[in-house]
């Protein structure tokens, strides 16, 4: 038997689109004379659709487009992720289905059974949930068919929800010969390894072969890192689709297969990420060009590598805006980055429009000391100068603010946070220099002396990172166990070693800036808890 | 038998403030002889608390404080919305609970169980449903539980949820006395007197009395209106507490009681709801002034006055900032409205930086026609200003658009979006003119000239809103059948007798703008669906 797992990257809304993607899929498969292929969870609608799904209009057309996949099927079987009403009255409106497609005909509709809703996900929100995952006779095999999430609790990997059945379990007393999963499975780092542990585990259980087929792509500020995989009987990784790009792995059930191995390597992941996240959000958009801010800091410098990386260096420019508190040497670094990257570049000095506004609030301020007033004044001119540029030129501007930065409020809003794009708000510092080194492993792109100079605002003189916060490694270390882990301050304290006083004022310092955060870009995700997206707490609040 | 409806205004995660509001009011009902006190829904961790739920210490602080509470109770009966740990192993480990009290001893706990997982509620994100609601003996009655939500499904008046059960159905097995419901119910049109059918429903069913204790007061973007309420078994209201504020609702179901009736008038409603929702917001942040943006037109004319009614006149600060396009007359009517308010206000000409910008941008622009670039430098150089006395006084700046601009995407980022709390973004250009016209019932509060005139941003010369803009009775109807009410487009033209090419437009600005509203303010939600919170659509799609 065999079967093609097409690895799509569907853009959410896009019926047309993701169709013809579908049936594109279908006819490859056809000549490959496949007998089944495989599409990702909801492939039809793109993954996440947000309230699309409460439109009926869109639900209804979604039906007209799974009739089109339906006609495209002689000779083969097709089974693909699609929303679908739900008949039954009293429940909610919408399933998340696997339609199982043979031959022109609809054989049936499996449903997800476990509904992911927490963190990025909102699936109870929109579907009702399968009450049975069940074995599907298909091309002479009793095939269990699973989506996504419906694998997840057997192993179990799952954190942050409890549900009341496992699925694998269900399929376990009906025998299959072979196990599909369709995916729609965000990237984190380690989460490409944890879907194989996951598939190995169903695999060990069933005593039968697991193919998984994920979507992969950016769709705003999630990105699907693809690695669609084959796992044999015996709990082996036969076969793996590339990671971050379009792929259609051809998988012969019937043939003996050898053990293949998945290492990575964290840091390029980040940047193969981080590079699609922005490709895909750019491009599904209809836009090309990107401008931003160039500081001579390592945060643009990188930004401005993943740019380049990912839109092309013609389609990128960094913007130089120095002030009186600017060395010459960071700006000279500055145009050492615009230059090895290849990129075009501006030099815009903001010392007129500085003095002018404070000429102009002179008079409104008199008495009072210089403070962060002055400071923001800087960075929000700069702001105003980048997005003068989008709107003359259609450039997105990309918002280069590290996920540390945006943990310890250390941005100004309106600021250095203005931006289509918040490229590294999912990244912490120490994982932004990873990155620097990363482009620096063959040729120096990024200028050594950006790498090494302390970090710095330059909104007053002499002025660094270092005053006003605690070094950078405890702040990541906080921000990823108070943020990601969840983890109790005392918890925190007593792991880590830091003083109980330091780590309560960091967490203060997350809660009090969550309104900063409540008005940035959508910014790409890349860990397993981001801050613009799937973590949701008030900005009015008395608990911290 | 006397029940106390303490109908108390917490903040959320503040539980060691909203626990004395819980041991005030039994101290309160105590004092009154009353067999039986009321709290709200999750009156002790204030709703909705969002993902502090996710966080351990937070979960053990609440039972540590409801300790508090049970040792409170001599004498007196207690129930009590808070969130409770499920004892359930693989289940969700929380439950949105009343813990039922008596006499320092708690008696038990009745879980909710309709959890609405849909508008700006996630409550499937956090707990675990109740299989049953239950009849609990209290008093000497056997009392009928529930929470929110739990009643509203037999009515029904349910529209975007469809559940299993209904609750009320278990109870009538059971033949209860009284039934009561803790609510965290928020403000909409209409919605006091939906809660009212509501209840009056469940009392038809059951033939017994129904208790309804809501929540009051601003938690970041809901605003609960309170009118907590007793309906008699034979479905008669018989006692309404107030709405928007603080209330303490004593009820004897011994004695005859008469039938009472609740009108209200919507734009009474809107007004009094965006006054509790700023002030709340503004309080509980701990601030207590307001500086916004004056323009001469109705918009901030409107925030202006509610502001001053939230917060007194003198923690109110009105900006006038005059560029080359705005007319004298409009400057006049500016400072009409700040006299007649009886604010201070500044006056500060944008002329000298939006010169310097022009300058500065001009060899970078040369070639280039003056567009929308130009006019939104002037809107940013505005705010700007608005977060420089921010940063340097400790006003929270207002942000003033309102929901047809945020829809049609007439609005500057980063300039008029720019600022704390979007007071008006949830109503309609015609509901601003009704709320104007109701501050000036008595006396003429806003100058008729700005009531009056064409709205215009007034960014370039003889600019009108209506150049590029539908005029705003029928932007309001789109945005209200698509936005609240979900409706197809062709639906909508059909139904208001529209062109499909209008309103597909508007559909299509809708959507192609959802980037700007992202990076808004949090905004008074006031609507049956607002932009800034419960709508999620994404930024990339093709749908529309």
């Amino acid at each position: 038997m065999r079967v093609c797992l097409a690895q799509i990257n569907p853009t959410v809304g896009d019926l047309e689109g993701n169709c013809q993607l579908i049936l594109d899929g279908i006819a490859k498969a056809k000549s490959l004379k496949a007998d089944l292929v495989l599409f990702p969870e909801l492939a039809l609608s793109g993954y996440p659709p947000d309230d699309f799904l409460l439109l009926s209009d869109f639900t209804k057309a979604i039906d007209e487009y799974l009739e089109k996949i339906v006609e495209a099927s002689e000779g083969i079987s097709v089974v693909v992720g699609t929303p679908k009403m739900n008949p039954q009255g009293r429940h909610l409106k919408l399933c998340n289905s696997a339609a199982i497609i043979h031959d022109r005909t609809l054989i049936g509709l499996q449903d997800k059974s476990l509904l992911p809703t927490y963190d990025v996900f909102d699936e109870l929100r929109y579907f009702e949930p399968a009450c049975k995952n069940f074995v599907w006779n298909l091309c002479g095999k009793k095939i269990g068919v699973t989506i996504c999430e419906d694998i997840w609790y057997h192993t179990p990997m799952v954190r942050d929800a409890a549900y009341h059945r496992d699925p694998v379990e269900d399929l376990e007393e009906q025998f299959p010969d072979l196990v599909i999963n369709l995916s729609a499975s965000p990237f984190r780092p380690g989460r490409s390894q944890e879907r194989i542990e996951t598939c190995k585990g169903v695999s060990k259980t069933l005593k039968c072969p697991v193919l998984l087929c994920n979507q992969v792509g950016g769709n705003d500020s999630l990105i699907f890192d693809g690695y669609s995989m084959a796992v044999n009987e015996n709990a082996e990784l036969i076969n793996l689709a590339k990671g971050f790009e379009e792929d259609f792995l051809t998988v012969d059930l019937s043939y003996p297969s050898e053990e293949i191995s998945h290492d990575v390597d964290q840091t390029e992941e980040l940047r193969k990420a981080l590079v699609l996240g922005i490709r895909d959000y750019f491009h599904k958009l209809g836009f090309s060009k990107a401008c931003l801010g160039i500081s001579g800091g390592i945060d643009s410098a990188v930004v401005a590598a993943l740019a380049t990386e990912a839109l092309g260096k013609e389609n990128v420019l960094g913007i130089l805006m120095p002030s009186r508190y600017n060395p010459e040497s960071g700006i000279e670094d500055a145009k050492q980055l615009v230059d090895n990257l290849g990129i075009d570049h501006r030099m815009i000095s903001i010392e007129k429009p500085f003095q002018c506004y404070l000429d102009l609030l002179e008079p409104q301020f008199e008495g009072k000391q210089q403070d962060a007033t002055e400071e923001n004044l800087q960075a929000r001119i700069r702001g105003m100068i980048l997005m003068a540029f989008s709107n003359k030129f259609g450039y997105i501007v990309l918002s280069t603010g590290n996920k540390s930065e945006l943990a310890t409020g250390f941005a100004t809003l309106y600021g250095d946070t203005v931006g289509g794009l918040a490229v590294i708000s999912d990244v912490t510092k120490m994982n932004v220099y990873a990155l620097a080194e990363s482009y620096n492993a063959e040729e120096e792109v990024i200028p050594q002396n950006i790498i090494e100079k302390p970090p710095s605002a330059e909104l007053r003189e002499g002025q660094l990172d270092s005053d006003s916060l605690p070094d950078y490694d405890v702040i990541d270390t906080v921000v990823r166990a108070y943020v990601e882990e969840h983890m109790c301050p005392q918890a925190i304290a007593d792991k880590f070693g830091y003083s109980i006083d330091l780590v309560e004022d960091l967490i203060k310092r997350i809660h009090r800036n969550e309104y900063k955060r409540r008005q940035m870009a959508p910014g790409l995700r890349v860990s397993s808890r981001a801050f613009t997206i799937g973590r949701r707490f008030p900005i009015v609040q008395k608990w911290v």
